[in-house]
């Protein structure tokens, strides 16, 4: 079998569509055959070759020596052109359209086992993208993500797009992206090594409706988690949603405890909605691990700092209780503040208070961790103050510090000036405490690797 | 004593601040009392008086016969300030800064049981709004949120501010917003009583830390419920956070369990967090209640669609079993299409198949209520597409509908077409199954009251 590296980093790929041929009911049509040849052109580094079948056959491409073919075509013709790019030596192949029966499932099953072929889906899509060397295959146009460390698979076009739309307007930093709708041949277990080994993914994010094989899965995952964190989200988890994944992309979804038990096992971090999967995908791609339970919460304002701390323990963290010489630093400094966590250091705090604040409180040990709040309205703060917690997080990078500049329109203000700094940012306090939560758990999980023994890779 | 209407109807309002003393650390300032002031003249349409103390004493204003005064200073100023208003018979006052201490406090209540005076705070931050006659006492410029029937009472300053933030940024139509701060005088049981006869008013919104006469505000808030509904989050559920809640506004937390009992027995609906809060709100101000558990699910994507099958199950509510009749319709006219609940109609679907699937689904008198999920990435859908679920819901107006056009940006397109429709929006389909969750709980509770046959409030 060739390597599932020919799906993200090909020199030359071959588009092959129709600017003619329209499904009544299907994503075969003009308009995505020529959006996706638009977003080639103007993105993919490499070489492309056009195949419009409407004016012209597959024919004589051998010595181009594409390494991918992406098929856009309803299911027979996709068989068939498939059938033509495997018997000329193409590596792997994206196949966009989805209706294919379970027949011709098994035809593509087939084809893999006689040449060596890679197949990515059918009814991906959205196929995959690759920010290192342009390669998008989506039919979005203008839609290229950030270069950034954060991998997503998602076995479900829509998850994916869905994903892909909200990086894309957060700036969240993106490798790949890939979509793996039926995966009769590339899945999960094929895609987690290969990114487990991509220098340019730091964590991987997973969408899932199935698994073929489980126990493959549990074993390859648990070495790529020592290596790089992963996360799922898992679709199909109430009988009613299973049944429906099974004719969405014929996954057999298993019972819930059964793949929660298996993910635990793998040491994969199961997160309950998509904005949980990313959230946390952002906090372990900038910040350093939570090597204990206890946050410090450092506030201008004093409900959403009590909202934090009821955050912080219903995720499984604790409010740390500050050192005395802590308190009596912050509150011979500001009188008139209490240095009770959560710390309400009043309205009027600017970048000065925070600074001295966020020292003290990362330089005690009794502190593992720090949830920062800074809202606009109602108080002092100006966006720019933001800017000192990126200070407070370099010369303490062993602590993570999480943002949460609550609200809505203050938060985009906030974030504009922080995006693309270390510093996670969320809008709620409630989706902090998830993002600590995850950060927590991925150094548990890197300790409990330890601890076996097993030697780390490298 | 007064009532409470001449904090949100005043014809004539004095704000006292001064524009030189600033509080070392605490929210007296200039800046303060001119950014008040500022608001005021900008949107108030009744009277403003203004006396900056810094200038001139508080004098013969008697005749002008203010009925709200706005008090910005640090706590022994305000407090002479207050007890000068309350002598010259004004009906009401704002406390903005906070610091007082329970001595201070006791004098401040002392003040209305002599002389009637009613006082919201003292540690409002933010005082009061009123869309309708423009009264704003924040000191947020630019900052009036859109004229609209949900109402916001919030102990805290700092969550009131997010909840304000959150409200301006999405144009969530607003009535009033009221900040309570330490609940010396007014409080919850005051201000629902006062809304639940607000014309302006539809659905109310509460932040609380803590409940002074719990036995009061469920008596109150059971009347209320009957006419309006009412959602509240409340702050210092944990014991550290409870802890914290004592020092940030005075409240007694009491017991998670207790508060949950007490609310559910008013037929209050607790939402997790702020967010859920307003989603819950524009879904019950924008839609009719449910009145069943059934729900459909259409959408142009597999994954999400399975996402929010899911995510109505664990709301409580169901996936609706479509009769035969409504699968064969649909099936007929778009083969390829498998009409089984959540119904996939495939990501090259337009306004034509939205309008024609969703008539026929709220037809079925198996379904109560009806999810719809548009992403626009990985699909054909456009923005204006949206505008049919808007006249879907008017041709069935017993059954509510809530959309969600997944993602960031793509959100934002279609929030752009239907934001002033009565389609509330949510990106994630979990948010919209909490959104049908409150307005299952609300016809639960109308319900229940019915059956009780007390009689109802016209």
């Amino acid at each position: 079998m060739n390597s599932v590296e020919h799906l993200f980093e090909p020199q030359k790929v071959i588009l092959i569509g129709s600017s003619k041929i329209r499904e009544k009911v299907g994503m075969t049509s003009p308009q995505l055959f020529e959006s996706v040849v638009c977003n080639m052109k103007k993105c993919f580094k490499g070489k492309i070759i056009v195949v419009d079948l409407s004016k012209k056959t597959l024919s004589n491409f051998e010595e181009e020596k594409p390494e991918l073919g992406v098929i856009m075509l309803p299911p027979e013709m996709s068989i068939q052109q498939a059938e033509k790019c495997a018997t000329a030596g193409v590596k792997a192949l994206v196949l966009i359209t989805g209706g294919f029966k379970n027949h011709q499932r098994q035809r593509l099953r087939q084809m893999t086992e006689d040449h060596g072929i890679r197949i990515l889906g059918p009814n991906t899509i959205m196929g995959v993208i690759n920010t290192a060397n342009g390669l998008n295959t989506t039919f979005e146009k203008d839609t290229m993500p950030t270069k950034g460390d954060i991998a997503v698979i998602s076995q479900s076009g829509g998850v994916g797009a869905y994903l892909l739309d909200w990086t894309c307007s957060c700036n969240i930093g993106i490798s790949k992206f890939a979509f793996m709708g039926d995966k009769i041949d590339v899945n999960d277990v094929d895609l987690l090594e290969y990114l487990s080994k991509d220098p340019r993914t730091r964590v991987i994010c997973l969408y899932m409706e199935g698994i073929e094989n489980g126990r493959k899965f549990i074993e390859t995952a648990r070495k790529v988690v020592r290596k790089k964190p992963v996360l799922a989200v898992k679709g199909g988890v109430t009988r009613e949603a299973a049944n429906r994944a099974l004719s969405h992309t014929a996954s057999i979804a298993g019972t819930d405890e059964v793949f929660d038990a298996g993910l635990k096992k793998a040491g994969v971090i199961r997160t309950e909605d998509l904005e949980e999967l990313l959230n946390s995908a952002v906090a372990l791609s900038k910040q350093p691990t939570l090597k204990g339970d206890d946050i410090a919460i450092v506030s201008n304002v004093g409900g959403p700092a009590i909202l934090a701390a009821d955050a912080v323990a219903k995720n499984g963290l604790r409010l740390a209780t500050l050192s005395e010489a802590t308190k009596r630093r912050i509150e011979t400094r500001y009188p008139g503040i209490d240095a009770s966590n959560p710390i309400d250091i009043i309205a009027d705090a600017r970048a000065e208070r925070y600074t001295m604040v966020l020292r003290h409180v990362l330089e005690d040990p009794n502190v593992d961790g720090v949830m920062v709040i800074n809202m606009l309205k109602s108080t002092f703060f100006e966006p720019e103050d933001a800017l000192t917690i990126v200070k407070a997080a370099k010369e303490y990078p062993k602590k993570p510090i999480v943002d949460v500049p609550a609200g809505g329109e203050d938060f985009n203000l906030v974030y504009k000036v922080l995006e693309k700094s270390n510093i996670p940012l969320y809008n709620l306090p409630e989706k902090a405490a998830k993002a600590l939560k995850a950060l927590r758990l991925y150094a548990k999980i890197v300790e409990k690797w330890d601890k076996k023994s097993e030697p780390r890779a490298p």
